[in-house]
């Protein structure tokens, strides 16, 4: 089990059945399943011979748990920021990764920069998280804001959503990288996996202890 | 007089003898100066002739007015905001040319994205201002809070102020021509003169009628 | 309201079913409805059962109004300026938009630099406006001219329209930052609606003193 | 206090005299003084005055603390790896900032790619740390190879070390970017004070529990 | 014979027939046939006609040899070396590509830098090689490590694998042109011909003298 | 004699001595001498040894001729056409190789596109040229308006005039290589005497016949 | 007429009922048709109802002239020079529009400078030509070669075939536009059109005197 | 002794005192010393010392050998090809590299594409090597050419000679990496070094057999 973890399926060009065999290798071996990047029409061809598979339509996430996961009453939680429908996809993709990992997740989806209230008024409620994950795209701004109102580890991820100088994601991900704010920390475009592992790191650590 | 203003000086890449030439030759036709882009040791040559000139050291403007500027009290003002003391350079480019260009101007100068208090603490007179230019390096977020709070046209300019995948400006310029706030133009890095002429423009339409 | 207006629908990315339903909130609230990027496809499945919306194809914009804007007579209008049919679409969102916000718009959509006289043809019902929207792909030289022939701001649209070393409206974008004429500010690539946008606050601005 | 610390600040682009007031004013409130980017000629200005001030020469820091940071024998440490001398710089920044922000840290520093087996030789003592900053430049591929060998979060920091095709930077920022080992977040380009600040952020979590 | 081996086709932008017409003046001359990127629906079209040609499907190369290449069996191999499925075609191209040139290959395909101890198992192996063509895409971090592990020279072929900040495949390359490990050249991103080609020449002059 | 000139020296790291010696060996074959790039300090140095040389400044260019380049009178000219003092510099590398290559050359320098009409005043002068060449900085807007007022060849040349988002001449490069306009061809950013030469050779094809 | 010859249809974009309109209204005031970019399927429709007009099917051109060019058989001609089958269409482009412009044409398509000795076999004949037009995509070296080689003008075209490091022209453009030959201007990728109207402007004048 | 040779030290960045140092250490243990990148001023201070070390100042590099290389003389030779002066301090790097890895070197430093016969001329000189290396700044054509001339294997070196869109050596690496010849690798723009080092493994495995 890679990092405590099982292995973790990455679906993007791979075929239905190159899926389906690595799926059946980790459950010959007793192991949970999660798969990520599965479009909706490789996930009905991979179903119809594993219904046991439950999909996660809007992040594209496959996943099959033997038991489902223990989530510790008392741990903290993951604070999943984002400012809309538009980043939904991509929110959704570090939110179900990150409770399949077995943590406690909370989501604030509606709390863009350009209404700035809606996010004041969740703000105790996401300083209260150990760590956040904070999606946008566009201008990228969300994380500066976030990370001045939180004094934990903020992991900014950027969408690619937008169009023309937005660049297919170049400018939030640069936002991001020279945000103002302290504690913010980067990972690739669109890349709620990468996101979601990293909080559940710091996550698990905060609350082994 | 060009749109209403008399001839404006930009200094860049021209010499104490070229730009003494031009002030020169203003005066001569009883036209009031106005020069932006004068590093220190241009404008203490240049003034060595002209002592009437007033050197503004921080946005690096010279100026001499026949008479000052007449503010119609009753007029709107212009806001303009910024995060700190990195951007006050390009800040005060704005300010003191819409200043000159005898518009009204209220500075806000420490009202970063990061803290995002003091600029709630700001909105009201921010919000009452006719037009707002908002400078901001590094991640270029702040136009997009103050893009929602305020119901305005908000001029932007990005400054080159940061390093490494700022590029120079990039980050911020992107960041603001993607804003997800409606009513933001944006002009060029560090265009703090562009900034305020737009402002100008604004105010005045609004004022004159 | 936001800003004066009620809320605007980027239909880009979102489905019939999404923006329809978005638009029966908006309705039920006896607010108008006014939605952009709205392929024709979407549009007439969402027609179907919203007969009463209008759809203008050039600019992909749906709107259904419960009494036509009234225009101030005596108001001032916006110039919507472009070079011929390769910008029409971008150029259409940028003047739908600004009537059915309610502004006076007057469109000169022949007048590129390659054929300076059409443009000097037009010069003065240009020049009469409260501010200029001008849309330009290619070479993005346009607002240059049009930049110094008026005295009002100049609200610059980029557009996608090229090929080979265009990038996707890259040349555009990056000529009209760096425009020799004042008073010139410059929205995302494409951004028809945000230009109409800010020329719709200026020229509010401008009319309601 | 910022976010459980006192200010810091970031020298780059002020003078010896602005730093030297802000010092001033930090400690007049009895707190400890923590300065990153102070050039060696600013730091023996500023000292001249405020001899009781610690200059870290290889890092360019500037620090004051009332007293010594009390580290807690039982808590975990920070590792700080790196390839050699040319990242030297900014992996002390790191280890600097975070010793002097009351962490243990442990230092890599001769453990680059093309010898993997100086960095085999320590994988042990990385892996017991509780977070890794991974510092590379050129090529940017150290990250990926903790990342692979560790269960803990890794911060890797990009520098601009290297030339041609390395654009200050970009090549090792994108790499890093793009790494296939999971549990990696990125911070700007020779930002060792961000990735030194995320770092005591997750291992104060860890070890506050 | 160009270069001591018959022509190769490179198939991409080639009709079907355009590609048979070449393939059949290359035949009426007894040569052998070698052609690269023959897309699947390609390759069936033109082997209707051409039953005799045999079709790689990995790495879409289609081909046709009087006799089998005869390999000498006291010749060097060339090593190709990549971290798994994704990069299966671009190394299947570089392979299958060697083997037809007349050399022999061996194939290192599950050894990536996450996961470094499956690359040391085999590098006594890889380290007997004449030259070693080295595949990877995302952060393209494995050349530099198989290029401190071996006395031999390193082709580098990036690929276009990833996402996001990968933009297409400049992160492998700008990571591979900056590589920290002496003896290691590169050709264009998925260019696994060029690997090839490259190395053939190497092994051929190795194995000549 | 290449392409029917004497070789012609670009400065630009070359040392004084260097280029001493090359124009000793061009004077001793009883050939001119011509060459660009030449700064200031260098000249004067080359000179002390070689007053028969005469220096242009503005263009910095060095040059010697047996005789002065006879000017057919019944010639065409070449238009050198920029919009102000910013653009001098190349525009003089332009216009004074062009000269020294003996061709009739027409100088109008302050007709950029903001300022249309003085363009217009001038259009007939520059419609009667043979061939004209158009330097511009920032938006690079100029060819396109000459192009679509002339019906001869337009050589375009971007210089590097401008900041921020000009990126060093690339705004002014895209532009050119976007224009509207047909009949025009491009050199590289700064490149007056590939400006000149083009036109030179255009210039020679149009009188000789 | 623009520029001297009938308006040129530039089809991309345009719908086939568009086409037909503007090609109606030229045709109704006794002029000659010219339109690039016409796909075949665009072209097949046009033509049902125009069946008079000619397709060239590889450059995607299609024309209707009154009378056959008239080409003046003591004239000189158009080189037009490229490496292979990959930039014939964009080759074709620049030939077709050249010859239906009045201009003789003669191609020079196998010169690649892989194989210099087919270009050094063709030197002479390119030579006598009166302006060359060098087409080439992928490292765009070709008109270097060329502009060695000949004492006219060269207008260098780059194509945007070749992938990965090529970023769609851009290799083949910037090598064009940093070309060590003299007399070498450059058009935008992919832009056969631009590339003959420069040459015939050229060839017009050589040939007019 | 990694890869059969002693240490090479890498100046750039170093201080005098650091390369005395590392140089000190190799000595000490009997072994050659190999040093790049030493600027002319830091090679005397260091000299001083040392005045046993050779310095070679246009690739400024700086060794020591024991013996002399035993150039064994059946061996083959490298091929150091590029166009004239201004490549010529990248161009040495390459050949006094090779010749103190005890290599034997023909130089080819006047064989630009502007003037291909002067290729032509040594082209059998060039065909005979083991392998070349070629070196080219602006457009990067020459091994293209080269490439196309020669069946051995091709390094290509870009330079960052140029300016404008050259972006600093951009235009040459990108036109190597997408090479219409095959058999070309390349390096990091400016990495003589690197290119040297390949070819003599190259060489060494053509001549050890
Ligand atoms: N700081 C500035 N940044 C950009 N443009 C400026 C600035 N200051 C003045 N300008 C513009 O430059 C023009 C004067 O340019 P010039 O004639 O070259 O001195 C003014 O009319 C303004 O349009
Ligand atoms: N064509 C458009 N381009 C850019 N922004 C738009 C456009 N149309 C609407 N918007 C903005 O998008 C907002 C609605 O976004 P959403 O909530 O995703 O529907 C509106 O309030 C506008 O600010
Ligand atoms: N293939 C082409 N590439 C670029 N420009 C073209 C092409 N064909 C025609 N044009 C130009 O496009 C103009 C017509 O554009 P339009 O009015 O949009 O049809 C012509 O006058 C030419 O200048
Ligand atoms: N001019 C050069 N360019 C690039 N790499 C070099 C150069 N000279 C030496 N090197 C490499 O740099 C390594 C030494 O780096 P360092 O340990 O920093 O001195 C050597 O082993 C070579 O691989
Ligand atoms: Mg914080
Ligand atoms: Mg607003
Ligand atoms: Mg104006
Ligand atoms: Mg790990
Ligand atoms: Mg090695
Ligand atoms: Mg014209
Ligand atoms: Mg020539
Ligand atoms: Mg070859």
């Amino acid at each position: 089990k890679r990092q405590g973890f099982p292995e973790i399926i990455y679906g993007e060009g791979k075929s239905p059945e190159q899926i389906t065999a690595i799926i059946e290798a980790i459950k010959s071996q007793d192991n949970d399943v999660l798969a990520t990047r599965i479009a909706k029409e490789k996930a009905s061809v991979i179903c119809e011979q594993h219904p046991e598979l439950i999909y996660y339509d809007v992040p594209e996430i496959l996943s099959w748990k033997q038991k489902p996961a223990r989530v510790n009453e008392s741990d903290g939680y993951i604070a999943v920021v984002c400012a809309g429908t538009s980043d939904l996809k991509v929110a959704e993709e570090v939110a179900v990764t990150a409770e399949l990992l077995g943590r406690k997740v909370r989501r604030f989806y509606d709390v863009g920069v350009a209404g700035i209230h809606r996010l004041l008024d969740n703000a105790e409620e996401i300083q209260n998280a150990t760590v956040s994950v904070v999606i946008a795209g566009m201008e990228g701004a969300l994380p500066s804001v976030v990370g001045g109102l939180v004094a934990h580890p903020v992991i900014a991820v950027p969408t690619s959503v937008g169009y023309g100088a937005n660049f297919q994601g170049l400018s939030a991900l640069l936002a991001m990288l020279n945000s103002c704010a302290s504690g913010i920390s980067v990972v690739n475009i669109d890349n709620g996996f990468g996101g979601a592992y990293n909080a559940v790191l710091i996550d698990q650590l905060a609350n082994k202890a």
